[in-house]
């Protein structure tokens, strides 16, 4: 594989594609959205094959894709995205103030790696891909390597959009997996000017550390690891026990766990009512049903994890499945106490699937010192009352500081795909907390702002000339118009 | 120096700072600009001692700077910069949608180095502090050495508005400098959010490297290195070069060229008018007058800068004042041909100081090769008529992707504080080309989006309330709304 040329047309791809219009831009992930929506039956077919997702799951995974390609579409033909600023000269001032006015523009070429997990949503077509075509990014996949035939098939179909709507051959460009190097190679690469990937914290320390290592250093996007802490108040517990232990049996053994959102920490208060939950819970988790999970690496990893911590003497079996067949994974629910879960912090690393522990905390400040000591995540959830929330407000003051997303009595497994989405966090749930990969957010990832000083309106970009042709909102002398 | 005490008293200070409300956060803000005002003679003249700045300067820095302060009080007034999204739960479709909202919330402590080159408006209560402190971070600042007892000063002034606002004590603190181990361990703090610098190369990749080799990685934001490419078409010398020659002689000389946003490389094409400028702008440099620089390590680091250009067998000195007294720079123009900047790197080194020097390049396409063989830069500026500018639209296309800042018609030197500035670039202008480190867009570099869901509205912050109680513009489904 000669990353050489592949970048090196990705950089002349840049170079056309950056000034497609935003019309013709949307349009063309429009197209994209149908190419892939044509081939349907095969695509879902194939990763099923491949990941053995059930159907249901993967064509509700194809509507996510293309849902999100029209999201991003809409996005750009609407255009207020690229944050116009405009501050007009002030010539009579002493020293005078000249004409200042800025956009957002893209960076260039983008390397996007594929998740093991959303054959579809998060990988060749997914989120990655599409905000960066979306900012005027060209577009270099790494496939990933669990399902080839799948990515290809996707990639196809981008190619095909790309012909029909005349944009330059490699505004995006496909490479399948030559293993470890080549994903190295592409992060090294002088052209490359950003990177987005989702996967394992070691994957992505990896990526971070080579872009850091460059001459000229660009940012991983990297999305890695994280347990999705929920805390159960007493009164809720107290409440609603039952129903709270059905929604979260289903939520842990959702797609046998493997979700980033998966909640694999639970938190309570050492009481009647949490033992009653626990109980109710692992009632529920043993009820359910183990089945194959992504690919043998995932499995392999799985049982290792959870063998690991069933291993580890403060911790306690609450229950599990009966055991599996091969290859599936087992569901397990395990305990400790506050202290024992202080004491070791090998407790709060992930176990990719479905696994979760129950922290059954001494007290108030015990439980506030769980939370603090964890590191930081996608989600934080609270399960409580209207009495919970205003009795424990400095418990759930301590969750807002932990994770991209806050949530109150939903389960954390369900990520939307809209302008309000944050799906990022503190290290190492993400590299970087100050973005997001799902959501119009995500946008953000691949552009920088650029200012234009004393331009004349012929020289100006469509978003920043006098009479706004393009209907947009920008921030003209401090205050908001369109 | 207790590295420990101090980080954990900022920590302290972040939870009770970070719920300041707006309006005492802004209020905060301008009773620091009027303490600082308060203190002007003094501070004027105690900062004229340590950096041999001019007095009217150091005036207008001062102004610079509370101007500054208002402007982000005035910001958080408004308080549509934490660009609040919502998106209302839609109960009815499958599965039903949760109400989202999110908005900026601050990252934790920050930690802020002074800068040499702007003993106010860029050190103690610069514009990196005042975007933090209107985050809602604490800050610890890292006095400069080069002028200890200003930054001192402006710290009193800083505890009185404090003291006078009734915000945490230790919502800002001061080191003086204990020389490079302090800096270092404070970047590696665990309880650091983020780092702030402005200064040299050197200085800001080292302080990067301690900041990824975090357990916790965390970004530093510095402003490193730019010469500001100026490109000189043929038109606009044909007709404007005698007073081209007298602007940009006065903005390599200004402040004795210690900005960075000084012209350090200029670029024309093979002609006599180039010749004729240049000959020009030898002779006004020639008669401008040295003076004494910030301090001897920049004296003799532009000393020795200077020299190595100048000793280059393919660089000509065009002219240089006659020769200075100690300490002070010594200003001068030299030029070489496209051929030779293109076989010699080192020639493009920042050499920071009232030094400059003019590329002559045989035709277009070494001039875009010159172009595409720059680092990334602050700001790059097009000299041009119409005529020009119609005619070398792909020379300018290439500017456009150099730099944070593209110019047409002005000199690179001054840079507005407002919402519309960029002061940022591709590496090694800054490490992140993504943020702005003047105008209100600086604030971004200390907050994260944070995402709530489900959320009740009592337990809502204020600006992702149904009512929208703070007035301000948010995207609600997707709509701009205020």
């Amino acid at each position: 594989m000669q990353i050489d040329d592949i970048m090196l047309w990705s950089a002349q791809a840049f170079e056309q594609y950056r000034a497609v219009t935003p019309p013709l831009r949307a349009a063309f992930l429009e197209k994209i959205a149908a190419e892939i929506e044509g081939q349907r039956e095969v695509l879902v077919q194939t990763a099923h094959e491949e990941t053995n997702l059930p159907l249901p799951r993967l064509n509700g995974e194809i509507t996510r894709t293309t849902t999100q390609l029209q999201m991003f579409a809409n996005l750009i033909k609407e255009g207020s995205w690229v944050e116009a600023v405009i501050d007009t000269a002030k010539p009579d001032v002493t020293p005078p103030k000249p004409d200042l006015r800025r956009m957002l523009l893209p960076v260039g070429p983008v390397v996007v790696f594929g998740a093991s997990n959303f054959p579809f949503a998060f990988s060749t077509a997914g989120g990655d891909t599409v905000s960066a075509l979306a900012a005027g990014a060209t577009v270099v996949i790494k496939g990933h390597p669990a399902h080839p035939r799948t990515s290809l098939l996707v990639f196809t179909a981008m190619k095909k959009a790309i012909a029909a709507c005349g944009m330059p051959a490699n505004t995006i460009q496909h490479v399948a997996d030559e293993g470890y190097e080549t994903g190295k190679a592409l992060v090294q690469h002088p052209l490359a000017t950003g990177v987005a990937f989702t996967g394992s914290f070691q994957g992505g320390k990896a990526l971070s550390s080579y872009a850091a290592q460059r001459e000229v250093p660009i940012p991983v996007f990297a999305e890695m690891s994280s347990i999705n802490p929920v805390v159960f108040f007493p009164d809720a517990l107290r409440q609603q026990a039952q129903q709270l232990a059905q929604t979260f049996a289903a939520s842990i053994t959702l797609g046998m766990g493997q979700f980033c959102t998966n909640p694999g920490l639970l938190i309570g208060l050492q009481s009647e009512e949490t033992e009653n939950f626990l109980q109710m819970l692992g009632t529920a988790i043993a009820a359910s049903t183990p089945q194959k999970m992504l690919h043998n690496g995932i499995y392999k990893a799985y049982q290792t994890g959870r063998s690991h911590m069933l291993a580890q003497e403060t911790l306690t079996l609450v229950s599990e499945t009966a055991a599996p067949a091969a290859e599936e994974a087992w569901p397990a629910l395990a305990r400790t106490t506050g202290k024992a879960f202080l004491a070791n912090p090998s407790l709060q690393e992930e176990v990719f699937g479905p696994y979760s522990l129950m922290v059954v905390c001494a007290d108030k400040t015990e439980l506030i010192a769980v939370l603090k000591s964890l590191r930081g995540q996608l989600t934080t959830t609270i399960i409580g009352t209207e009495t919970d929330t205003e009795k424990w407000q400095d418990v759930i003051a301590v969750q807002t500081t932990l994770a991209g997303r806050v949530i109150l009595n939903n389960a954390p497994t369900g990520v939307e795909v809209c302008a309000a989405m944050v799906h990022g966090g503190p290290y190492p749930a993400t590299t970087d907390q100050r973005f997001t990969s799902v959501g119009t957010g995500a946008i953000r990832r691949w552009v920088r702002p650029v200012c234009f000083q004393n331009f004349t309106d012929a020289m100006l970009p469509d978003a920043l000339k006098k009479d706004n042709p393009l209907g947009i909102w920008r921030l003209v002398n401090n205050e908001y118009t369109r």
